[in-house]
C-alpha cells in the first residue's frame, strides 16, 4: 500500500468528540431498531438475491429487515483504510487513518465568475480541472468539476472522462452515472491503468453512491455500487440526507438513519467482495422551513460533521465528509466564507478522510465558482498549517531571543528572528495584511476581486502533465467508437 | 454572586485542548525560568515597593525576578469566577466557569460604512452602542467602540462614558485611560450605583491592563491596574503580543512570556487586594514578515486561543480571548469572514470566558465596521446555536416518523416535522438559502449588502433603556465641573 502523496495532508492533531458515551450508546439502541425493524429497501433484484442468500430477511417489496450483528460482521470486512492508486505513482492517496484527501467541487449545472452565473461548458470544465491540478492543497480534481452543457447529453461523459484523465495526473473522482456510462468510464480507466487485470489489483477510482434517502437504494445507484466493488474500485457509500426532506427535522434521528444507510450498502459491498475497499459517507443538512431550500454552512452543517466522524471510527471506517467549503449563498462573499469555514474547520476537527467540494462550491451545489475556489484553497491553506501539531520543546520557547531582547525591546531584528523570518509563519496567498494606504494604491480590491486575479493567474502557470501517446490513441479510439455507437 | 444574564451563553460543549502533557511541562518550566531568570520590569514604584516587601528580588531598574512558587500562591488567591453587575441586574455578567461574554469592538480611530472609511465621530460611537445593546447575543456594548474625534481630546472621555451609560444597560467594557481619566470613570460609575461604596461591593466595571510587552509595566498601565483594584473592579491583565515584534517569533516562546507577562499583573493585583477579580488575557497572533503589519485571523490566532485557554485552565483563572471576529481586512467582505470565523470558533472550542471584540472589528483594529458588526452577529448566532450540546435521548431519534414516512418517502408533511419546523432549526439573520431567482428578485444583495440593510433597521428598533433622572442630573454635574476643570 502506498503512503500516499507527499503532499497528502496528515491530521496529527486530537479529534473533537462531541458525543458522550451515553448519547453514543442512545444512537448503538437507534441504528439497531431501525435497521432491523423498519428496514432498507432495496429494489436491485442481484441486492435482494445477496441479502436473502445471507439469511436476511427480505419482504416482496424488496423491503431487508438486518440482523444489526450481521451488518457488523460484513462492516467489519472493510478495510479500515486503503490506496487509491493515481496514473502518476506520486499523486497515489492514502484513504483512512489520520489521512485527508481534499477533493475539488463536482457536479454543479452552473458556474459563476466574477458577476456572471450561466451553465457550465467543456471550456468551464477544463479550467476548473487546470485549477484542481494547479494547487497541492488538492489532491483530486474532483472529476466532474461542473456540468457540459455545450456537448451532447449522451456522450458528453465521454468527454469528460478524457478531459480529467488528460488535464491532470491526479486520481479522479469515479462519476458515477448507472449502466453503460459507469462502465465506459471504467473502461476508459483500464485503458489508462493498462487493462482491467490493472483495476483488479486495487482501486484507481474512487465514485460516490448516493442513497435515494429515507432507507431505500434504487436500481441505477446499487448498479454502480456493484459494479464499483465488482471492479475492486472504491465506493463511498452516502445518504444525502437534508433533515426535513429526507430525513426527520432532528439530528440525532438523521445520525441515526444515516448510519443504517451507510451500513446497509457497506453491507452489501462485503457481500460481493469481502474486504471491498469503502467509506462511510455523511452528507447532512438542513432544509431551510421558511425558504424550503436546503441549507449548509449553519449549526446543523458543524454538528452533523461532528457527529458523522465520531460514528465513523466506532465502525472502524474510512469517512467522508458530506464537503468542506459548503454554502448556500449565491456569491462569493462573506457568507460563503464563514459558512464555507464552518463546514471544513469541523471537517478537520472530526478527521475527515475524504473531503469532497472542499474548492468552488456555491449556492448549495447548484453553482462552481472561480472566485470561490480561490477562496477556500486559502481556507484550507490556513487550516492544513493551523492542524500541524505545535513543536513544544526547549528550544521552541527562544529563551535566548529573550535574553538578547530583555525588557521592552524589540523582536524585528533578534538573531532568532532573522533565523526564522521567511518560514516561521503561515504565508497567505489571497489573504490581506497591507496597510490601508498601500490597500488603496493596488486598487481598492476586495477579496472576491483579488481571488479573480489568482485564478486566472494559476490557469497561466498550469502546465499538463506528461500522456503515453499509445495510451491516448487507444483512449480516443474507445472513445470514437463509442460515440458512434451513441448516435453523437 | 449572580448566575448572569439571562441572555449570556453557557458553553457546555467539551474544551479542545491541543497541547499535551509533555508541552504543557515544557511550558511550565518555561514561565518559571523565565519569570526568575530574566523577570518582568515595572516602572510603578509603588509595584516595586510591593514586590520588595513581599520578598521578590527587585533590581535598581525595578526589573523583578520571582519566585515561581511566590507566582502561583497570589494566582491562587484569585477568584475562579465572580459577577460584573449592570445598572439592570438583568444584564448583569458571570465571568469564569463555562460561561462566556461577548463584547463589541472596543477602540478603533476609524470607522466603515458601505465603501467610506473615516474617522470615528460621536455619531459613529453611539451608534455602535446602540446596536451593541440591540443584539442579545452581545453582553456588553464593548464601553469604547470607536475614537470619538469631533470632541476635545482631553474631555472626550467623559462624553464617552456619558453615553455608554445612557444607551445600554449593559456592562460597559471600562475604558483604561490611565490616572485622572481613569478616575473620571471610576466616579461615574459611582454615581451611577449610589456611591463609590456600592463599587467596593463587587466590580460593576472590568477593565484591560494592557502589559508593554516584552515583559514591562509602564506606569500608566500599571495605574490602571492599581486603580481598578483598589476600587475592587475587575481587571482582564492582558499581554498584546504580535509575534515578531512584542514576542519571539515562535508560538510557544509567546505562550511562556503570555504567563509570565499576566501572572506577573495578577501576582500584583492580588498582593493590593488578596481575591481580587482579574482575568487571565490572551492577544496573540503575528506580524506578517512580508509587510511588516499584524496579522490576525491566520493559524497563529487560531492556536494562541487555543493553547492560552487550556493554559488559563491550568492556573485555575477566568480567561479573555484576545478576540472573536478578528481579521486583517480592509473590507467586510470574504477574507473578514473567513478571518472572524478563525477567531471566534477556536474561542468556543477553548472555552473563552470574555471575548472582546466580538463584533465589527476590521483592518487588524483599525476600523470599527457596521456591516462586518453584522456579519459578526450572524457568526456569533450561528456558534451559539453549534456550542449548544444536542439532546440525543429516545424521543430525538423519531422513530415514530420513520414508522409514517418509510421508504423513499418525503419529511416535510410528517407529523414530527409539522410539530417542529418553527424552531427545529437555527434561523439565520443574514445568510440567504434564497434561490437563484428569488435572490434576484430581492435585488441580487450580496451578504455586505444585506447586512447594511439590516444594521440599518437595528438601529430603528433600538429603544433607550430608562434611566433615573436624578443620577442622570448628578452625571451631568459631574461631567460639566470636570470638563470646565480641563479647560473644554
Amino acid at each position: 500500500m502506498t503512503t500516499g502523496s507527499p503532499h497528502q495532508f496528515v491530521n496529527r492533531m486530537p479529534r473533537y468528540e462531541i458525543l458522550s458515551a451515553d448519547a453514543m450508546a442512545v444512537l448503538e439502541g437507534g441504528w439497531r431498531r431501525l435497521i432491523s425493524e423498519v428496514g432498507v429497501r432495496f429494489d436491485h433484484p442481484e441486492a435482494c438475491r445477496l441479502f436473502r442468500a445471507a439469511g436476511q430477511d427480505v419482504d416482496d417489496d424488496g423491503v431487508v429487515r438486518f440482523d444489526p450483528d450481521f451488518v457488523l460482521e460484513q462492516v467489519a470486512l472493510a478495510p479500515e483504510s486503503f490506496a487509491v492508486r493515481a496514473r502518476n505513482p506520486a499523486r497515489s492517496l492514502h484513504f483512512g487513518g489520520d489521512h485527508m484527501v481534499f477533493s475539488n467541487v463536482a457536479g454543479p449545472p452552473f458556474v459563476l465568475d466574477g458577476e456572471a452565473r450561466r451553465e457550465g461548458t467543456h471550456a468551464d470544465f477544463e479550467r476548473f480541472l487546470m485549477l484542481g491540478h494547479v494547487f497541492d492543497e488538492l489532491d483530486s480534481h474532483g472529476g466532474w468539476p461542473c456540468e457540459i452543457d455545450d456537448r451532447p447529453i449522451d456522450s458528453r461523459h465521454l468527454d469528460g472522462a478524457r478531459a480529467a484523465w488528460l488535464l491532470s495526473d491526479k486520481p479522479p473522482l469515479g462519476t458515477v452515472f448507472a449502466g453503460e456510462k459507469a462502465e465506459d468510464g471504467m473502461a476508459l480507466a483500464a485503458i489508462v491503468f493498462g487493462g482491467r487485470d490493472e483495476l483488479e489489483r486495487g482501486p484507481v477510482l474512487h465514485g460516490v453512491a448516493n442513497v435515494n434517502s429515507p432507507l431505500r437504494y434504487d436500481i441505477a445507484m446499487t448498479d454502480v455500487l456493484l459494479a464499483y466493488t465488482r471492479a475492486n474500485q472504491a465506493i463511498v457509500v452516502t445518504p444525502f440526507l437534508l433533515m426535513g426532506a429526507m430525513a426527520p427535522v432532528s439530528v440525532p434521528a438523521a445520525l441515526v438513519q444515516q448510519t443504517v444507510e451507510a451500513l446497509a450498502g457497506i453491507a452489501l459491498a462485503q457481500l460481493v467482495r469481502p474486504g471491498a475497499p469503502v467509506m462511510l459517507g455523511s452528507f447532512l443538512s438542513h432544509t431551510d422551513m421558511q425558504s424550503g431550500s436546503p441549507g449548509f454552512g449553519g449549526p446543523e452543517s458543524a454538528l452533523g460533521l461532528l457527529c458523522s466522524g465520531q460514528i465513523a471510527r466506532r465502525f472502524g471506517l474510512p469517512w467522508r465528509a458530506g464537503g468542506g467549503g459548503l454554502t448556500s449563498s449565491q456569491r462569493a462573499d462573506a457568507q460563503a466564507a464563514y459558512e464555507a469555514f464552518n463546514t471544513m474547520l469541523p471537517a478537520f476537527l472530526a478527521g475527515a478522510n475524504l473531503v469532497l467540494h472542499a474548492t468552488g462550491w456555491l449556492e448549495s451545489g447548484l453553482t462552481a465558482g472561480y472566485e470561490k475556489f480561490m477562496i477556500d484553497v486559502e481556507i484550507l491553506r490556513v487550516l492544513r498549517a493551523e492542524f500541524t501539531p505545535l513543536l513544544v520543546d526547549e528550544a521552541s520557547l527562544a529563551f535566548d531571543a529573550h535574553l538578547e531582547v530583555g525588557h521592552a525591546g524589540h523582536f524585528l531584528g533578534a538573531a532568532h528572528t532573522l533565523e526564522r523570518f521567511r518560514e516561521c509563519f503561515y504565508r497567505p496567498l489571497l489573504s490581506s495584511t497591507a496597510s490601508y494606504e498601500r490597500w488603496r494604491r493596488d486598487g481598492s480590491l476586495d477579496t472576491t476581486a483579488r481571488a479573480a486575479g489568482l485564478w486566472r493567474a494559476a490557469l497561466e502557470r498550469y502546465e499538463q502533465p506528461p500522456f503515453d501517446d499509445a495510451i491516448r490513441a487507444e483512449m480516443d479510439e474507445f472513445i470514437e467508437r463509442r460515440k458512434r455507437e451513441l448516435g453523437d
